[in-house]
């Protein structure tokens, strides 16, 4: 197949849930790119993630000021938008990697990065082998992103720190209140995280009880089997204690079959099922077994989109992998991802590794038991550890004077198609 | 009745639901009461509000030193406890008061401050005249706090400055959230705020959608009858229009009969009454109607205590009030309330006032309906010209090198009880 001589452009796009520093990865890929014009000409950002390519609905951000790109370092979610769409196999849909080549072809691309989760690495390991198995030359580079923070081989994911740093933040803010007045009201706060399999996110809520602030707070972790009765005996313990008791639980949170306790077929007044977290399940479990008064949130989006109380751990390692994803490039790699890299962790180092995408994509990393407490409710002195580096140090959005955050709208100029329509099946 | 001579000491309590500043105020009153040792004695803060008071479970704050009192002005809730206690008339429990006039006694307290809403203001109206009816001198000066802003008088109240700087910055966050995702997958994002009878805090939801920030933000206000239709119509005209919609509710919103729209008489799988929040009746309308994908999100006390993101101007405000409340009482005033008085929009400025608490007790200040937007789902100029102001400017808390808040917990030493038992009915 022939391609153009000379300089390619790349194309650049942010797959599945988007997260508080996604942005500065972007930030990190165009503007590195943008200090190698003589090696790479365009970056072309996909509108909606691999869909934008696909349909030829491609982004010039070389319209965008420097002041909006760098901008994008402290705003938070996808800017040229993400989608959640996995590619089939090259053989169970070759239109379709057929269509990613025409387009490529018909605007220069010669570098794909795509910045996502498990499933994006799966989409990029597959555009990665176009230039073996249908000749067209491409350098596909993988830039991790994840608040389930469940990549593999990579210390932690971008995103994840951030979301942490929520969940870790937002605990003890919310335990304190709970403990003013848990004297003649709420004995009982519930907030329900992210995480349908692994319980990295929920852990996060326990970072607050430590020696210096004594704080009653139980986690309940999709890795351990729910079990009501151990479960209302450790409230009941920790309200005896304290006056009060903080659950912070992971929405994946189950019974031994399996079960998710959010799925409790709740019914309205005429017999529609209705959906329910499962925040508010264990709040109606307490009052219904123990009587206490309670309180339940559901932090939802919230969480992962708090741009306002990113960790700049987090920030500096989305840039930083963005960036590198760039050299990788510009070394000539192809189907690669850059890691984090903990080198040590008091003081806390990291360095940039990098990571083969079969090796990558689709491999699911849990939280390992040993950062689970023995009685199933808490983290171990590891999990600190482990945790205690990723949400340190904080990274402010800038504020007008209205008190609002300056995120920024990109303009989001559309690169002009030069070819038909493709529909997506 | 004889009273000691010299100086006396003073009483301070916190009541009702905490906010992100409520500590703020404590901290002016304490900070100023030490800068006055020549006239007031010590300050005992009552556990649990004024519970502490009848119970007499006093906390000696002369035992805190000068840098946790000073650590209260970044640390969210209440640091002595709260109640929800309310005290009936004199003549219906002459008991109770009796009762507060032998602690009263028995401690030489002479001043007695509270920190709350319009039910506290009530409480402190009547102890104010327990020198007028009962003989034993005491001047009592209630310190506004309320996220609900509903107090009289006062311009705003400190603590509702904050809880709004939360909703105002979480919804664009949430909201660009949803913008990335909704070509594939969520279209509505919902957000449950606080907000029984008033709509103040949904109405900060509004803040982010700007002439520079194009976000299509319908807000459901209490003070607005809940229609269906017209509900369901705004939110399909903005998700044709820009793909997404996300939505502000207040937990109070009701319909034309007055029926809550939380009250959807939900039952679990054996029957037993559920109790929901109005998020998910709202998402699952959408879904039923319109078959949108969605998530929704339940801030409870999240967004009252997050300090994390307060306000300046709240943080400012809330430490004002607490020095303004000392400094009245040592003018010799009682049965008064310090107020923020508005002077200039733009530039905003404000300075102290002074209300009788004859005035504040039991009166509740609504949003008035110049606020609300025509199609009664948004917030006009004028409010938006209040609101402004008042999350104007960060204050963020110290952070550790754990990434954690340095939040404070005191040490809250009791003061040795003289007096015998006392039940509250």
């Amino acid at each position: 197949m022939a391609t153009r001589s000379g300089k390619k452009n790349a194309f650049y796009a942010q797959s599945g849930g988007v997260t508080a520093v996604i942005n500065a990865s972007a930030c990190g890929v165009i503007e590195t790119a943008r200090k190698h014009k003589d090696k790479i000409g365009k970056v072309y950002a996909g509108r909606n993630g691999i869909i934008g390519a696909l349909e030829e609905d491609l982004i010039d951000t070389s319209r965008e000021p420097a002041r909006n790109i760098a901008a994008l370092r402290h705003t938070p979610s996808g800017a040229f938008g993400s989608c959640r769409y996995k590619m089939k196999s090259l053989e169970a849909n070759k239109r379709e990697y057929e269509r990613l080549i025409e387009v490529f072809e018909a605007h220069n691309i010669g570098y794909f990065f795509y910045n996502g989760g498990g499933d994006s690495a799966d989409t990029c390991l597959k555009v990665s082998q176009l230039s073996k198995k249908m000749g067209y030359p491409i350098q596909a580079i993988h830039v991790p992103k994840t608040v389930d923070n469940d990549l593999p081989i990579t210390d932690n994911c971008p995103g994840f720190g951030s979301v942490a740093k929520y969940i870790a933040v937002s605990t003890p803010e919310a335990s304190f209140d709970v403990a003013s007045m848990c004297k003649t009201s709420t004995k009982i706060f519930v907030l329900e995280v992210m995480g349908r399999h692994a319980g990295w996110i929920a852990a996060a809520g326990a970072m607050a009880a430590t020696e210096d602030c004594d704080l009653p707070i139980i986690v309940l972790f999709p890795e351990v089997n729910f079990s009501q009765t151990k479960f209302l005996k450790a409230v009941k313990e920790k309200v005896k204690k304290y006056g009060y008791c903080s659950i912070v639980v992971s929405e994946g949170v189950h019974d031994r079959s399996g079960k998710f306790l959010a799925d409790q077929g709740l019914k309205d007044a005429f017999g529609h099922a209705q959906l329910g977290g499962v925040a508010p399940v264990i709040a109606n479990m307490i009052r219904d077994k123990l009587g206490y008064k309670y309180h339940w949130a559901v932090a939802d989006y919230l969480q992962r989109a708090a741009r306002h109380i990113a960790s700049k751990s987090d920030v500096e390692q989305a840039y930083a992998l963005g960036k590198a994803a760039v050299e990788l490039a510009l070394k000539g790699k192809n189907s690669v991802m850059p890691t984090v890299k903990r080198t040590s962790n008091k003081p806390y180092r990291w360095t940039i590794g990098e990571a083969n995408l079969s090796r990558v994509a689709n491999v699911e990393k849990m939280m390992p038991m040993s950062f689970i407490s023995k009685d199933g409710f808490g983290i171990t002195k590891r999990c600190r550890d482990y945790l205690e580096p990723l949400i340190a140090g904080e990274d402010y959005p800038p504020y007008g004077k209205d008190g609002m955050p300056k995120y920024v709208q990109l303009k989001n100029v559309p690169v002009t198609k030069k070819l038909g329509d493709f529909k997506i099946k």
